[in-house]
């Protein structure tokens, strides 16, 4: 509950307009829904400026169906992670107008809009690392924003990174998803002036630990610029960016 | 050297005005100046939005000295970080002007101008995090951003945090510095809606392993909107905001 | 062998009513079943407060089958730990009265009993930590102990937490598991003064390296009064909280 | 601040005894003292049972010296660990009445008070255990404890360990600490019913990675009721002892 | 693109042989396929010395046959690694005159051409480390290099490598796999004079840790002349042996 | 080949006996058959006390059909490790009198002779234990040692060690078999004055890291006399029981 | 107490020559010398084959000379390890007759006698691993063993090795230090039939990680016979030969 | 002892010029002199093209003036590597004509030579990678190597790579050592033919782990021709590339 919202409610009960229990119990008991095996944060969206996502993976389908229905029902938009192909499809013949993206593992769903502004970049250093690159963009135009997705210019073959060039600094933003060294981000940053953030994917073997070496690479990076996120986190490399670059589900433009 | 300063010294050459030597030493030379024992990247402040930084340590005096003396000269600013005390009392004799900040480690200086924007927070779970804190928060400073310092609010006193949320949510992004657990930018992210730049400290001891418990922590947030810098990278976390929120050394306001 | 019934044995030997070498006998073989494949603790609940329990994993049917018949025929209580739903069928079908319990995995029997005392706090951080919550609530109330589950209290949205708690503060001590960062144990043994016993889960990906991430945060936790266990083991909590708050196995209300 | 003292505010507020802005002042500000470079929550003994204690590394000799005086304004009671003995010397002769336990490295200071309750054993594997062992100890009779100190009673003489057993029975609650492979609490913990408190000392060369060893052999010990803390944390063993053994500040006997 | 491509260019330019945006074009996009999924680097063998490999993991059938195609399309040869049986069979239909190399799983085609110069040694410790070996084999042979495959020489019977001496000392360089220990090419590299990469490989079980043993191992050599690849990494020993040693692709004998 | 066999074959040279072509060959080729995909070390047993064995996985049927019949053709004695149940029954139909033990996983078959020396004891801590005691058991019986098995003595019940403590004294050797926290052969180690070849086992969960733990704990163990071997190593512990007492394979009685 | 004497005990109990109470004292505290901060364990050396030996560092000066007179009181014979050579001197000066081996670190005294059996090899691979070699030879001639050393025979010169090969195959167990690779225990356990105990040393640097790659290196052996010690433990390998090889300190040749 | 000098000494053997003992002693003490604490491999630049080198650290100045004088005597020529300055001085003043080049840390002599071949590119990322590049420069140029030094072209600035390009493809072999993220090798390997040696740093803090990040970032590449040695390893570096690419000690160009 915000400052201003206790000061609006100590008025009321200043003003005698509710008495002591029911003020104390509104002040505990709002911005959640009590599912049982879950504690929905309702209130998520407005504090953070993000609903609530669903991390498909360790859920029945008992849960996952209740957790959609309290959302769509809530809000008409609802954002599934990690679901796998055979989990969505009954969940999409449950709920009418939800899209299922195979590549990225994405399900959700929300109210038609239009996305306007300049794009933010999803970069992936090789084919392997599509699937993390994926679902960073998919995230990100679920919360409206536009995406220009380049892919294979990784750091063997340095030319095709500048051919993409002048795209890279176009975007407001970019991520950056690259597995076995890693290396990409620090070269993007070095040529770019808006915010970088780093994907490392587990693809690689051997000493590539299931994307340790990529995550070190990032996190050691000699450029300047660049914020990491955990090892195939598409997910939170795209709320990081949500929160720089403003989608148009706001008041206006950024 | 960029598509359109290309697209230019083409027309020069098709014009006649330039011969094909002349154009080929061009594209290769700018943006360099050769020290010997460095290559300064001069070109990287119109490239990133920030100019080179030094870092301190493994240089000698005579480098330290030499390279100082470049970057005044071609622009009145310069940026060195993790310099102890006792190497930047003769840099600041030999030149004047420039400014030491002993808790952070920072000598600098640059010309004159008055911070204007919302700031940026700086906060701190704890009093060892500070000298962390203090490198992000004088970064900040030199590159034109005001800083909210906010220290001691690790989550074990929780109440701490929300004494200052007004501040908090106030600031236009966060650099949240903590060691040992490395929980505080989970709870604040949580809590706000701008962007969460985390900092693990090497705050702890024992299975601290000097700073990895807060770096893993930092990269398993349950919160969204997080991006993390290496271990006690209080420089790296300044440069990140820097590229989110542009600074007065711009062309306007934000 | 304890002391007083060493000195009994002693006086009855003194007295002449045993002979040297069954002294000796009895000193060597007591509280020791051997079954061949096992060497069951028959002494243990008198020495250490809790019956041997029997972990699941890596034991033959026929050694399960053979190893609850003996518990059973001594004591009518049994505990088995991890036990996956196919292997616990058959043993439900071979003795009655064997409760099964499928997301703790737990499969146990004891005489009826009621629980009585103020009860002992299971907390889970999210929906995905709850078989490893619900392991160590299982073993609680096979124990004697009353159980509060709190489920999906995590650290991103903490006015959930806040909502439960005087419930937290009501229990006589705490179980808190948690994935990811693990950051939760720290949250609430700052707001409570009962012991709080930290769970760390292998939910997580990437970085979180099968719960490391939440060990390590745990064990570095900046709050007091945090007691941690082995990754996933709800099973070790739950016999911790029962030394520290003695069910109503005993002789009276503690 | 606590539901009922919210409540007695809010019926303040109700009854028109205070103003809407006091209210929401009182509500933000209590239980914090702000000295800048720290923020005391000096509401943690009420909340957890047990004061702030300070811990003394990375912390100037002005802070230490201004957290010392607001402890000992406010309640006569401050705790310092790891403070070497020529940082403690000084702050002796400021303050008169601190005691400094070079051993254990603890600077303490409290009104007098007898203990009187069933002792708690703190146990040590080996004599280079001893510092850790003895700042638990320390802590613990500094918050009102009776100790029993066992000491060198390692695993690879186990007859020692049988010397003692009677005494390792009668404690409440039993601290062990060990280094290299960290095989005593295992031992212990099959020996007792009470809670044992294992600590993993950085004791050893090679391998033991500086406690890694240890720690890992308590985490996965075969035995039940173990709590684990940090490598060397003496303090935490002492702080998790004393929620689960009432000293006696408290009201009465426990 | 090259200097002497760019002087070319620029000549033409001058010479007002093509217009300003031609030549940028041709600057920008010369060297790269751009398949959607993929951006092949068709540029590479020139300036590398060897064409781009296709690692078959992660990449769909239609990405395979569609970057088969190309590089059949422009050079009649393809290389692919770590491709399963069960996925060669059909690329094998489709195009014809692939060879599929089971062992070493590589899938592979070129033009006809007859290997003349001394032979590369591939050695390997044990028959586990086989399919390493023959990956670094098949891909040498593939670049016309004349392979001697020396297998199962480990230091446990060291006598076997002494038998093979003179086959060692005769290659012009050496690629040595090994798991378990690794300490094969430090044995052999103490008894030739000629280049020694070494190829850990994930053979082994508990402490070997996937290869990282035989990694270490390797990286510290006390002998000298030795160069290391990733843990079963047999295609990247072959690529440095190539540069290394010029197979008969090239103008002339080496 | 040894000093006193060159020597010989020098003195046939010196006597015109045999010529120098013919010496070089004999010097080289001995002690080793080639079988093209493994070279056999036939002369293992006369230097070090025992042929080779032949390790199961990542051996093709055909290759262990082929190295079975070679060494049962040379000596009538062969020995399979970690070979799964279904592999062996091919085999053993192949080759009559090969014996197969499931638990330990050993394929093996020798010519009848009665073991007679004083047993070497294999101890194990716990029941999951037993797979890896068992393959060191049978191994030392193939070698000729009587053993005696003692299973499920783990310390935290350690009056059950007690109980066996004559065995554990009488036996010339002790193979100690442990998972989870690995204590057992320290104890035993301090009990005992005959060497201990300790095992950690991969028995155990979360922070145990596939017997990490125990490994590290028997390595810091702070008793004497213990020889660590590989993580589920049985047989190598057995080749060094073998060592240090000599079966009735020799000539005498030790 | 063993069973003998237990067995004894309780005759003289059955025969009325000794009370309840003087018998339950005499089986708890047989064994112990309590010291106040140690409890000597004076019955090791007829439990073990070998008296307690004296871990030098962690212990004051007091301590050590407590415990040094305790041991020659008692026996004449003292073993103290890793002790810096300015901590040795005054000991030597305050007890006669204790020798100081500066390499080894090792202080000792015994009465004299003369070794007889045929020796134990001593055997470093470089030059920086003697002093880890050397503190297993003293320990093993404190305990009576002839030792043969054999230096800097390390496997990138492996004629080293083989010029000394008699000697290998003369001693009746080897110790074999290394670091780096960690590889001469594999070369030197495949051409000797006695035990090898393997010494990882810290020597090494960069991704030696302080003797982690020797340590794996040596636990993955392709080799057989070879048990393993903690990193730079020449004493354990020594106390391990110990028990192996019998030295004269017993009642006839081995 | 090579075979071709067997068979000389065999024939001499047949032909009677020398008895079977002398011609045993020559083939077991050839190519080795014994200075007690060392065995110095003095048939090693036969063997593998380089003379044994010296590792400074951990060997007294004794040992290393001893081993220093044997090596003048036999070739004039000396390498001693990680000596530190202080070390050097004493030595330089004993055996005039050898030469200490303080920034790699190299103390070295040989007869004069001219380099004449085609130079070895030996390249830095950044200024703090300079000493172990410069180790590496230093020894390939006591081998008989010309070096083209080129510093500080790290990947944050790519530009000032390619301003180097042509010197980097003149090479015929690269050294690149980098610290951090290790990223240069991958981007330099992707534009040159030659084999590169990448050398990690251990330049950087926190999760650069002492240079493990960029070890990993290396092993990882995902560009061919890369061979790897160990962390700071510019010596080890150097004697990869000088059997790679013969220098003018030979008998002719290459």
């Amino acid at each position: 509950m915000e400052r201003k919202d206790i000061q609006k409610l100590l008025q009321e009960l200043a003003d005698g307009k509710v008495g002591v229990d029911d003020a104390l119990d509104r002040m505990h008991a709002s911005g959640i829904e009590d599912l049982g095996f879950a504690r929905l944060d309702t209130d998520r969206e407005r504090r953070t400026g993000m609903a609530e996502a669903v991390f498909g993976p360790g859920k029945t389908d008992e849960q996952l169906e209740g957790i959609i229905e309290r959302f769509l029902d809530r809000s008409g938009t609802v954002l599934v992670t990690r679901l796998e192909p055979d989990r969505a499809a009954p969940l999409q013949a449950r709920f009418s107008g939800l899209r299922y993206h195979p590549l990225g593992r994405v399900l959700e769903g929300r109210p038609d809009r239009d996305p306007w502004c300049p794009p933010v970049a999803v970069v992936s250093a090789g084919t392997s690392d599509l699937p993390v690159a994926e679902e960073a963009a998919l995230v990100l135009e679920h919360l409206g924003h536009p995406v220009d997705r380049i892919n294979d210019i990784g750091v063997a073959g340095i030319h095709r990174l500048f051919s993409v060039l002048e795209r890279l600094r176009t975007a407001r933003a970019l991520v950056v998803a690259a597995g076995m060294e890693g290396a990409l981000p620090s070269v993007v940053a070095g040529l770019v002036d808006r915010p970088v953030v780093a994907v490392p994917t587990s693809v690689g073997y051997g000493a590539s630990f299931g994307g340790v070496a990529a995550l070190l690479g990032m996190l050691n990076s000699c450029a300047t610029g660049i914020g990491v996120v955990n090892i195939d986190n598409g997910f939170g490399a795209a709320t990081l960016v949500h929160r720089i670059v403003p989608g148009n589900d706001g008041e206006g433009a950024p």
